[in-house]
């Protein structure tokens, strides 16, 4: 009946706020052994204030800024300016994974729309791609020349913050490639707050 | 009917969680570009045993404390002790806003109730001021004379922990002064936990 | 009638989950001066990539690793991978609180199940012990040979993250032991992710 309907509705959205929203594991989370080992260049104007600092870390890491893995990977409250800002409206990051998964999802979270000072900085089109680097572990390790395809989706600013996109045709591997292909207009970056990735472990 | 109004309960409530609290921008965040540009004096007994560390860094950044920031204007789980602490049971913060903004409201937050040792240091009557400095975003500028009266309001340590005001005549700046008048009977300090200003960005 | 309990069951779930989960205080709260002051050896392998570091930094403070503090006295998401990572299957530790207390309840608390990457190595059952210092913050002080007992509890994997036990004879003490007996069938490592201590502080 409506009474116990509505108590599931109670306990279902408790659950899954209390479960890192999406119920999930994440093995892209940093605490986990996820790691961001390349992406495309990033903005010097991340937040008012530490443009400079930051543009003069950026790099240091064969490429890799040494805040990535907080940025991205590591839960927070996930408030305006607390993101991974890729330069420009489209780029991509690569994240090794803590260990080989079957990927059947992945999660890209946006600051909340009400409380974003400017939503057209978040991703719109973006593409999932993988590989499997066969327990290679060197964090500056190239991809290699033909990824596996994992599926083509779109981020909404109109909908909740945590929007979770499932992979059709499920593949292991260790490491995902994140296109961002374009955002929603913001001419000069493209902020990513939290990508978490989803599956079953390979034993 | 009964069951449409309790699902909207259940979608308020977790659409304001996910939103900061608030669902509104917070022009005072500090990752957002907020900055704390003036204090009072801070308590030397923050928390026990860093008090005295605490002591020595004060004042180091031309009076600011170098945490202030993280203390107010950085979303946290708001846990007794996690506060900007100062001095006595009355003071004041500057703080510089990310941009010009029409101050439509502020929010005070304490610690809950609940898991607080001690409400009593709490601030109880507030009063809120602006002013604009006219893009001069030099950290350490001293406020005009003259400040713009933004109204006075009373925090209750029996509400909810985070308590919004509305400010009747919206004026445009780029600072806000939050004056402290009193607390809620503590004699040695008084905590600030998180301070948002919220509004309409000038353009 | 249904509506109103409804009602509250939403209250209820908001107000604990605005209050810590448990809307009671924490005395062992690090930003409330709780500190961990002893425990048994930690694995080496708390997460990938900072084993060795870890290993090195480990018992230079005269046997308590410098992050335990943050590790299990501090709020965070609680997310697999950020927590206190005792060696083996059993182990304890030794936390000072803020003031004495006459411990009524510990709460303690073990990564969401369906963000875990494998529940073996939460706590199964548990004692805790308990003694009063007479107010001597010595970090690194030794417990007395005799401590008193507390109860005998155990950690459910299947429950809430958050799990609550009530002490049946509260005395007032100022320093807890934890002591895991067992875990629920991890060989390696035993996690700790929080531990709360409430009651009534000593007047
Ligand atoms: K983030
Ligand atoms: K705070
Ligand atoms: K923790």
């Amino acid at each position: 009946d409506t009474s116990m309907k509505l108590k599931k509705h109670i306990e279902k959205a408790a659950t899954l706020w209390f479960a890192d929203r999406t119920g999930r594991q994440d093995f892209a989370l940093s605490t986990g052994g996820g790691r961001v080992v390349g992406h495309s260049q990033l903005t010097p104007f991340v937040a008012r204030g530490d443009g400079p600092l930051m543009s003069a870390v950026s790099f240091l890491r064969s490429g890799v800024h040494p805040k990535s893995d907080e940025w991205m990977l590591t839960p927070s409250m996930e408030q305006p300016g607390d993101c991974l800002a890729l330069h420009g409206s489209y780029g991509y990051v690569d994240v090794r994974l803590r260990q080989p998964v079957k990927v059947d999802a992945v999660t890209l979270e946006h600051t909340n729309s009400l409380n974003a000072y400017d939503m057209h900085s978040a991703p719109r089109d973006i593409q999932i791609f993988g590989w499997y680097a066969h327990g290679n572990n060197c964090k500056h390790s190239k991809p290699p020349k033909s990824l596996i395809a994992m599926g083509n989706y779109t981020y909404h600013t109109a909908g909740d913050s945590v929007q979770s996109f499932e992979v059709s045709a499920p593949h292991t591997v260790d490491h995902v490639r994140l296109i961002v292909k374009n955002n929603h207009g913001h001419a000069r970056w493209t902020c990513i707050y939290r990508f978490r990735v989803h599956g079953i472990p390979s034993s």
